[in-house]
């Protein structure tokens, strides 16, 4: 079921700035029984990109109105949201007048979504480099070429996710998730200062760990790092948290940390 | 007028790829008595880009006719061509089967885009600075937001363009132009490896410049490159040739190299 501007029509205008500039924001998410998950955060995370974009963001309730009604019908599904600057004409210069569009839309969680929690997932470490711009770092635009192209390096269907570096060798996330390793009983994450989005399941980690009296660094990490660290995993809002089991061919055994982390994400109210 | 995959209908799914993800190329191009300039050489530029991005563009001639069908009642007219790689489930794999999705439109020319040629224009240094990502460079994609930022940086009527650096601050091109120097008798552009939009009329000034013998550099240029330059241009395909006046506040002659450059492309002829 997809919602544009509220309405249940499955089209937008050809002269959106979305299509014409990925000038606009989304967000996915999971819904339960019919209700977002951590919805508020969520929600946070729209009014952040959309000041960083300068786009009028429709308001809470509104969206939370749409994402409750194409989700109703479901048990568990995924969610996603899509902002856009608006109609406009030609020429990359906007007013700030523009009509934001917003489709909101539901649709099955993806197979394996929660079984690869328990199992661990194989990943593969991505020839593309993310580029640097530190004026969109962080930010869910629908600028995402780069993780099309990252994602069409594998066709494996046992390759659950591919890890992008940035050009110094630093690793930055998955395509569709943030990344976090364990060692010697601490946290740590990459910096997305630079690069990468910075994703509701990410923050929800580090503000567990700080809850919980565990060090969760932000930090710089190379491969290197990534190797020889005691855990990986990765997370969303729709995977939860992923233990790594095969890091590019080399196995790794999903371990306390993680399941760890997997309990507390488990424990929290999203109220 | 609008058309979308050859029907006159202003609307696209809503779950096109272009708009989740910038999945698509476009180019803008000049029509003049309902019939697009250099019609060869802007195909042959959307193949280039469809090629990086492995989606299937549609025939030379299918797009011709649309593009005919859009400008016939315009005497002169903007031409714009998407090409996205149509519309697909949530995610950013792609199977390789989707069905392309195409609109082309036309509407006039910009206010000042041929008197602009006579009086020159003003420009502005952006504060943004462009990525540098190689695996997409040169190719005129969806992925837009750098330049809607950097178009975004300046309210003035008066200023025609904003020129910008990379990350090292080497100039690259205008938001939505290539641009030459002239000094010592010879032309330069920048190199467009690792960022920038290789355009139509780029090539056709580096193009003219060798069948004239007269030396034109692909190399690295820095703000202080340029203006020590004895001339600065910029072109696009509607614009052709614009002279700058005044750079970044300070004034600049349009010179003769500017003038003949003018007078090259001017002579061309596009069959």
């Amino acid at each position: 079921m997809i919602l544009v501007d509220g309405e249940p029509r499955p089209e937008i205008s050809a002269t959106d700035r979305g299509l014409a500039y990925g000038d606009g924001i989304f967000r996915t998410l999971a819904a339960s029984a019919g209700r977002p998950c951590f919805w508020t955060r969520h929600y946070s995370k729209l009014a952040h990109d959309a000041a960083v974009l300068k786009l009028q963001l429709p308001r809470a309730d509104v969206l939370e109105g749409e994402v409750r009604a194409v989700c109703k019908d479901h048990e568990a599904c995924a969610v996603k949201i899509i902002v856009t600057r608006g109609a406009g004409p030609r020429g990359y210069s906007y007013t700030g007048h523009e009509r934001p569009t917003r489709i909101v839309s539901a649709g099955p969680l993806p197979p394996g979504t929660i079984g690869n929690r328990v199992s661990g997932v194989k990943v593969r470490l991505c020839a593309l480099r993310l580029s640097a711009q530190p004026a969109l770092a962080g930010v869910k635009h629908l600028n995402r070429l780069e993780n099309v192209l990252a994602r069409a390096e594998w066709q494996d269907p046992e390759i659950a996710e591919g890890i992008l570096c940035d050009a110094q060798g630093h690793v930055i996330a998955g395509t569709m998730t943030n990344l976090f390793i364990g060692i010697d009983g601490a946290l740590a994450t990459p910096g997305l200062e630079r690069c990468g989005v910075a994703g509701v399941t990410r923050e929800r980690v580090m503000e567990a760990a700080g809850r919980h009296g565990v060090a969760c660094a932000v930090t710089t990490l190379s491969w290197t790092d990534v190797l020889g660290a005691d855990e990986v995993f990765l997370v969303n809002s729709l995977a939860g948290v992923w233990p790594v089991r095969d890091l590019d061919g080399e196995p790794r055994t999903p371990g306390e940390m993680t399941r760890t982390v997997q309990q507390w994400l488990g424990q929290e109210d999203d109220a």
